[in-house]
């Protein structure tokens, strides 16, 4: 079965700064879509400019996984669009959060917590580690492996304890991160994934391509049982009392 | 150290159901504050009808526990008074929502999932078991004790994978739920009962107190450590590259 | 891929019941073999009489899923084979317990915990209902089903938090269960399902056999990445102190 | 209520290198239980050359938190001594295992899975973070502190996702690990901690001290419900089918 993935990017630095634009001529929304080009996936992008950010009833009920890319336009995503993305997650919807979008409003929705780090800006080097070697988001990733230049998260990062903690991250300035977890809200698989700052080329890196394909196969929905939420009959007799 | 404690009641029923005022004369909140009565405890209420609906920030400040009762209102609670719940949650307050405050927006804030049940107004026999003995929520209760007549709430309940369940309750109908439920966000702690509808005598039941009194005592804030949560200096030097 | 299927059993009952026998006239395992024809699986079966039991490394090294039905032979499986489970459970092989397979060695050593549980011996109806809907386990099944009369587990059952709560029985005599329950022990899928008491023909019922299908589907092994448990040489310099 | 802690050592790089003889003159355990002098603690020490390495059934049924230190002579344990201490954990004992107690035999069986990791002898710097500040552990600790000369512990950490991960540490030479993690096993608390090895002043360290107390309070029994794992009759009617 085909997976149908949309690339949400908030499309804000590749207009403003030429360095960023030059990196991603595409877009960072067009450097993921084209990792992910594979026979079993269709791939769709949307940014915050489009009418209801490109993220209609139509086009979330026509998505498997959302993938979403954002950093200093979190306030601008209108909540009506938040609370959509939230809910076509309950409903099934996988959502891969990368970088910053840690801060978006549907990420923070859906954990209930601040979401909070700090954090340093700074091209220091990143390594990677797998924490949970078992986990199929690691399929084909050695042990570990580096960002040579990045923006650093450090704990704590207020999240609820993860599912899965899949990623820990080593910074060369002293802090640690857990740059990889795993949950799920309703039916919904949820991978938050900390690389991607817009200063450097780590979306045309192999290992963070990889990532990103093992997590668009793990987050895409599954079939499951039927819920009924409403009032109900007794299936057993009650005493008339 | 004495845990102080908010009783929060939307006190509609109470107003408009002549029954109810009868069951509960002082209130639901009145109720459950009397079953709290102990040295190292101090219990305010506040309600729905109050400015900022008795939630100012002056009280959550003040507020190391906030028991909460809601059901036919929780639409009507403001928006802004429920996120200064949550922040109060997430800076270390305990939150006991009762019943359906399990539909509250604090709660449905903080679970970041739809919180949805199946239901029954039966009057029928609850049987609640204690799956997690071990809990200190459970200290002083037999293995199982009974709400004679009570609401039906049925599996499945849409909540994230709690990180304690430490209550399931059997149904005369046939369903079965997990009545006790406990999670953490930020730095507070956050225990969801489920009994507790306003036709029935259910905040008077000796067992029903002790829960609610346990709870408070798990609930009550912790020291922990401090969080920067800001843009910060490398602990270790970067390569100058 | 091909999914590789052992289906262990004790097989004491249907050599000393004669009921049993008629009822099971392949034996359990060979029931529950019968419910998984399926192209994409090959299935196999080893009992407590055989050499090694059955589980010799070899079998175990080319089985993907381990389907295991014990009952009052749980203290007659050697130490030795019951290691051998667990060793290639931490290895990514599946591991599901069905019925008092919660008491077997390999299982209450994978929880670490004593795995006990209150049970009766009674012939009541048992109604299943679907914890969490979102979860493969559960595909194709309705929001609940009955075994029409089954020998009664219930709580408190002393088992880790689960990773994920799947299914919770409802009894007639009153009394609940987690009776569907998933964990990750190392690379390996584990999930404990309470019902198919010998004395009734459970391995035939159509949910039943969905459940365990689906269980296999979600137990089979899926790569990873490769993890280093040794003495290992640092990545960056070392201060010369 | 007085907190009755017993800290266990193995006793055997003391006896044989003079150099951490010297460091530790009171041995580890002695070093450990000078830091928890306090009115509320009543502290003894046990060792493995001890008869019954001095956990008999008396000193168990009498102890409330057991620190444990080992490294060399895991394997010299007895299996017996080591179901004793895991059963006292299944009642209610806290278990603190410190450094390469994490390779003993009662945290092996408690956990369920390898505990494996990657290790150097490297006298590195290591900064453990606080990654949970809302836990009581870390009570009284600053956002991260150093060890300035320590033994590497690297993921992967094999170990069953941990209900909360406290600390997280960075190493000098680029690993991560998570170096505090919090279980609960029947009615016992368990928290694992990294530090300690024995070529290094580690247990005379202020925050070390601070972390091993903390875990003592928190680790302490609470009072639960009780729990009836036998046969049982059943609380309702059964059909007479």
């Amino acid at each position: 079965m085909t997976v149908r993935i949309t690339v949400w990017n908030e499309n804000i630095h590749e207009q403003e700064n030429k360095e960023v634009a030059e990196r991603y001529p595409k877009g960072i929304h067009g450097a993921i879509a084209d990792g992910l080009i594979d026979n079993d996936l269709t791939v769709r992008t949307a940014t915050l400019q489009e009418p209801d950010h490109g993220l209609t009833e139509d086009t979330l009920g026509n998505t498997d996984v959302l993938i979403w890319w954002s950093h200093c336009a979190n306030d601008e995503v209108a909540d009506e669009v938040a609370e959509r993305v939230v809910k076509h997650v309950h409903d099934g919807m996988g959502f891969i959060p990368l970088h910053s979008g840690k801060n978006s409003k549907p990420f923070i929705r859906l954990m209930g917590t601040t979401c909070n780090i700090k954090y340093r800006h700074s091209g220091e080097t990143e390594r990677i580690w797998v924490a949970d070697p078992g986990h199929p988001i690691t399929d084909g990733l050695p042990e570990s492996f580096e960002v040579p230049s990045t923006e650093m998260y450090g704990e704590p990062y207020d999240i609820p304890e993860p599912d899965r903690t899949v990623f820990i991250s080593w910074f060369e300035g002293g802090e640690v991160f857990r740059s990889g977890v795993c949950y799920r809200r309703g039916r919904g698989r949820i991978f938050a994934f900390r690389p991607g700052h817009e200063e450097y080329p780590i979306f045309f890196q192999d290992e963070i391509r990889t990532v990103i394909a093992n997590a668009v196969d793990w987050a895409a929905p599954t079939d499951g049982a039927d819920a009924i939420w409403d009032e109900v009959k007794p299936a057993e007799p009650l005493d008339d009392e």
